[in-house]
């Protein structure tokens, strides 16, 4: 089963959303009009045995990378956090001391990222075996008027990655994919620095090329990249780099040359938007089953980006 | 473990709310200020084999109900419906098909609302004795300047309930717990008659008993209900309905006499609020503990609250 054809038929069935409904499903967040403010709204969730291993994670970077997570998608929209809520379902062994460590870990993350938690639900398992589960829901307000969203990509935007990708799941399941930073500052300062020009942004959670295709089909565009400039961290080859996911570094597209020194982190251009070869754009229900229209260029041959990344269905 | 203590401890350590949090953790929603618009938001969710039985229950209903019970919440608030998200994880074997009719389900019953679902997220267990879990975002605004929260009551206040309590949950598993209406229509009715005269009010999920004892706690007053007045389904008696729960009425407590009229669906007085005969408020940790602050009168002997309703700690 895979989430894709799943949310899309959802979507699809959607499609008259009220007219309060701003961005629908299928981007990084949702927004919605309130009485002339606009608010960004996402959920994400963890499982335990699925995105966190229990027996070698601490209990505070699970609690950290719920939130981490969510948070990860403010950034991808260039948000600015509002506040979080958060649904948790554990096993009845879990412990009063153990959930209490999970809380604290869950609510000082967001208080960390000005993010705070305001609301939560807890269930418990009827089986010591049912993993705990967390969901996680973040509102965020926009940095401006523009919305950055996955479909405003155009023909011949630079396609640019912050920070280095690859190796954030160590074989002991530790790892970036547990410290990382959601990059809700630096997304922030490239809108400021680029306005209207930050023309599409996604956080690369799935996979450098997964989430490259994702801006591509929503945009209508083709996308790419050379490989060789992918920045990768150390000891890791590019295509493990563009393929691993849960880097949750910022990918975006932008026109012209962009300002040096915009922050600390680095801000690396890797390819170029093209016109789409296809003969139509394809309908999103096409968008989440591979990565057409992201091509991945070595030098010495063309590689089609849907042999990289993976299908998000966990 | 007690979902009371466990969110009473993250709520106090969560004493210094950003400004912009206008009403934390501990009602039916939180609410919070976007740039002069009021959000009102809560997270609520259900576990197969906690709040619905798959082996008895048609889809439709459990997709109906995931999104009705966090509906019950805005209706506690006398919000207006603006959109919901949901997190869902499903066993590997629950099958595109069945995903797709509890999706639908989802969809449809949060359209009906005027809460359109806008964002969602689907994971897979690992195995498939994994029980469904179904996490549902609700986002509302206040009906008025006068936001309807638990804390309001006064002394000499009218306790009322609309509807009919008791018997939601039948023996093979169904039951009104599956096909209850979301007060919202009636609370938004009230606060339109009532204003700022509704002065507090909660919906009926954990039982009569546990529920005006959360206003009469969060109030800091005492509640006295006359059993013989409480509305019950047919052949409920009144302990029953005082403590089953899963009502998903409306309990709300008011000066002065009510209007009559104000809608169809019955609005009963009950009781009546008075002075907190405690020496001193009691704080909000103990408020979960028990239903002290609610005494039950049957024409003969007193019955203190926490005898009736249910710890809600699935």
């Amino acid at each position: 089963m895979r989430e894709f054809e799943l949310l899309e038929h959802v979507y699809a069935a959607n499609a008259e959303l009220a007219r309060h409904v701003r961005i629908g499903p299928g981007d990084d967040m949702a927004m919605v009009d309130l009485d002339g403010g606009r608010l960004l709204v996402a959920v994400d969730q963890i499982v335990a045995g699925k995105h966190v291993d229990l027996d070698t994670t601490p209990l505070e970077l699970v609690g950290r990378k719920a939130i981490t997570r969510s948070l990860s998608d403010i950034a991808a929209m260039a948000g600015k956090p509002v506040a979080s809520l958060v649904a948790v379902t554990l096993p009845p062994d879990f412990g009063s001391k153990r959930a209490t460590t999970l809380f604290d870990a869950m609510r000082k993350t967001a208080a960390d990222y000005d993010c705070p938690l305001i609301g939560g639900d807890i269930a418990i398992h009827n089986e010591n075996s049912h993993p705990l589960t967390c969901s996680v829901t973040v509102l965020a307000t926009p940095s401006g008027e523009h919305v950055v969203t996955r479909d405003g990509a155009k023909v011949g935007d630079g396609v640019y990655v912050t920070g280095r990708l690859g190796g954030s799941l160590l074989p002991d399941g530790t790892g970036h994919h547990l410290t990382f930073e959601p990059r809700i500052k630096e997304a922030i300062e490239l809108y400021r620095h680029l306005g209207t020009n930050l023309h599409a942004m996604i956080d690369i959670s799935d996979g450098l090329g997964r989430d490259a295709a994702h801006i591509a089909e929503a945009s209508g565009v083709s996308i790419q990249i050379d490989a060789r400039l992918i920045p990768c961290r150390p000891g890791i080859e590019w295509r493990q780099a563009a393929s691993e996911g849960e880097d949750y570094e910022l990918c975006f597209t932008a026109p012209g040359e962009l300002p040096t020194n915009m922050f600390e982190l680095e801000v690396t251009r890797i390819g170029e938007v093209f016109d789409r070869k296809e003969p139509e754009k394809s309908s999103r229900g096409e968008a989440g089953g591979g990565s057409r229209g992201v091509v991945f260029l070595d030098g010495a041959s063309e590689l089609p980006g849907d042999e990289l990344g993976w299908q998000h269905e966990s």
